[in-house]
């Protein structure tokens, strides 16, 4: 297979070669289990701690304000889960229509546990209003969940603000911020608990973390040795938090260089996409992600686009990869009101670390070819406003 | 560091070249994300689903009965927690007092959550009796969880027979298969629920599968994007994933032969342990695992030896890595009855693949002096009753 041009660094991206460098050891000759006593458990300790030091550092945090994960997805669960069922008299949960799933989905099930659960609209451009934040607050809220940077969108929200009103009320304050960490500073002082992946980072998937205040209790989710600190039980992936603390410290000491050269590349493919008729940009024009461009095309399905351009070569995608199998309207783009004339045409462009000027260009070549061609054996033509 | 003598397989193993080497595209030009519509999600796809055929293959299960986790210890918290959950009716749980604390601490969780569990005690040997779980059932008991091996003891349980007598009785049966998976026959007739671990058999750490049978019902631990059929969300971790598939290849290629090669060195170990005067085999002399060998001495800690045996280039443990940290008496020792005087004193003993007759014949060399150099030191005394 010859190596596509890759524009989906939001669903996953390629482990950096340094980052596998660093991992290698420990799947050779330093296996050991980090809570074995003698030489090989103590070196796996070792390189466990390193990593959490690394990744503390970065953050500004304590090492014991890090857990380890396997992943986004179980760190989101935790966050959720692990605070409700620690909480003793609040039960009330604030999230937003635009959560991924493993936010949403999560605080559904936690609703029909009995924790009321309050889902908070957004703005044409995908922001969160302070102010309705402040409104849905009560007197037994004990968390809010309000992700950094939109998966989908790209849409920054104002967490900073968001997190510090909470911390006034007592109540706990989670990001997701998978997409955000690494890419954009996030304002640690006003957080409680934030979820990180390291696949989106050049690092391994299946591992990931959640930081946790000082102070803040959680239940945990898996419950066995009694490893991370009692908050997370099971063996500790050695290679895989290796690969998350080396991925971690590549991505903050080029982060401003990178998300400059992004912005960059984003600003390019907005202004590229402007020039085909019947499209528009879906989330904030500036208070976004660096990574993510998404754009909706008249009388086409996404799903369609997202093919033709595999065949050229081009790798991108209609939204989240995590829902890509089922043909559902995006939840996101559906809440940001996106019409439904052009809610099966959506595009998203997430670059990354090893995106070219001329990948962007030759993907701007291909695009208006490929939309023509989808369009061309289309029912529905642009300016329809029938629903498809 | 010079490379150990290393008999603690049942803590860890070292990823098998062959496997590491069938994860490594994934990690580079193979990265893509399973979900993802073009090519690279489709070729990530494929390498996922491949793994869960050759599974499914060796256990004679179809693939959909395969979940993959996080690990042995998210299988096990999923298996109950998540049979808990999807019961309407039945809430009774019942298990042994021998099993790993990823069983044990997710029952006590459980019953803390309003679901009555019976702890079975076991005998002299750590067998459960068939007739006393039988006793044990109760109108409402909706899962028994037995492990097939113990990781501390080795000793085998009779979970076929158990097994079928809760199909009878239309209670599900799980059973804690990490150190039994690739080791002996499972009989996979009699198991509603299987839990197994990658990282004790030459697999990555970080990655295992739950067995489902048909028909079992589970409410998800992971909420998020739906994968694994709903059960599991969280993006696949793919390298890892086709790591446990390669794994599972050559464990199942070469089981018996293994087996039986493990056998040998078990009963060299014990013939050569019974040589040094107050010591004791614990756990069954022949229902065992082929690997593990678990002992005990008088007048001595085992944390000492072990780490007497580290500085002569052996690696063992006391027991559970798990709890390895925790100076606690092993709750394994505690249920056989190991006296009081000696339950400090344990040394577990495991063999693998790459184990070689002289590493056996080196470590039962070592051993004597080993014991010897720290019963001198030792305020007790080798026939000595009082508690230390």
């Amino acid at each position: 297979m010859t190596r596509p041009i890759y524009l989906d660094h939001s669903a996953t991206t390629r482990v950096a070669p340094e980052v596998v460098a660093a991992m290698e050891p420990y799947m050779g000759d330093r296996f050991g289990n980090p809570s074995s006593l003698h030489a090989l458990g103590r070196e796996a300790r070792a390189a466990v701690e390193h990593s959490r030091e690394t990744i503390a550092m970065h953050l500004g945090a304590n090492t014991k304000e890090i857990v380890f994960t396997a992943g986004a997805t179980e760190a989101n669960n935790l966050a959720l889960i692990g605070a409700a069922f620690a909480s003793e008299e609040r039960r009330h949960i604030i999230t937003t229509a635009i959560e991924h799933h493993a936010v949403l989905h999560t605080a559904q099930w936690l609703q029909s546990q009995g924790f009321p659960v309050t889902v908070l609209d957004v703005d044409a451009a995908g922001r969160v209003d302070v102010d309705a934040v402040r409104q849905a607050l009560r007197e037994d809220t004990l968390l809010v969940s309000i992700m950094a940077g939109n998966n989908e969108i790209g849409t920054l929200q104002p967490i900073q603000e968001i997190g510090t009103m909470c911390r006034e009320r007592g109540v706990l304050f989670h990001t997701d911020a998978v997409q955000a960490f690494g890419k954009v500073p996030l304002p640690m002082d006003s957080v409680d608990l934030l979820s990180v992946s390291a696949h989106k980072l050049h690092g391994p998937k299946g591992v990931g973390f959640l930081y946790v205040r000082r102070g803040v209790k959680l239940v945990p989710l898996l419950h066995g040795g009694g490893h991370e600190g009692g908050r997370r039980s099971g063996t500790e992936n050695v290679p895989s938090i290796v690969g998350l603390g080396a991925a971690t410290e590549i991505a903050f000491s080029e982060m401003e260089k990178l998300a400059t050269r992004l912005r960059g590349f984003r600003a390019r493919l907005i202004e590229g996409v402007a020039g085909i008729p019947g499209t528009r940009l879906n989330g904030h024009p500036t208070e976004s992600l660096p990574h993510i461009a998404n754009f909706s095309f008249e009388a086409i399905e996404g799903e369609g686009l997202v093919l033709k351009l595999d065949e050229l070569g081009v790798a991108v995608s209609t939204g989240s990869a995590c829902s890509s199998p089922d043909l559902e309207p995006s939840h996101v783009l559906r809440a940001i009101g996106v019409p439904m004339s052009t809610i099966h045409g959506s595009l998203r462009v997430s670059t990354g670390r090893g995106t070219t000027p001329e990948e962007i260009e030759a993907f701007l070549e291909h695009l208006p070819g490929a939309v023509e061609a989808l369009r061309a054996f289309s029912p529905f033509k642009v300016g329809d406003r029938r629903v498809h």
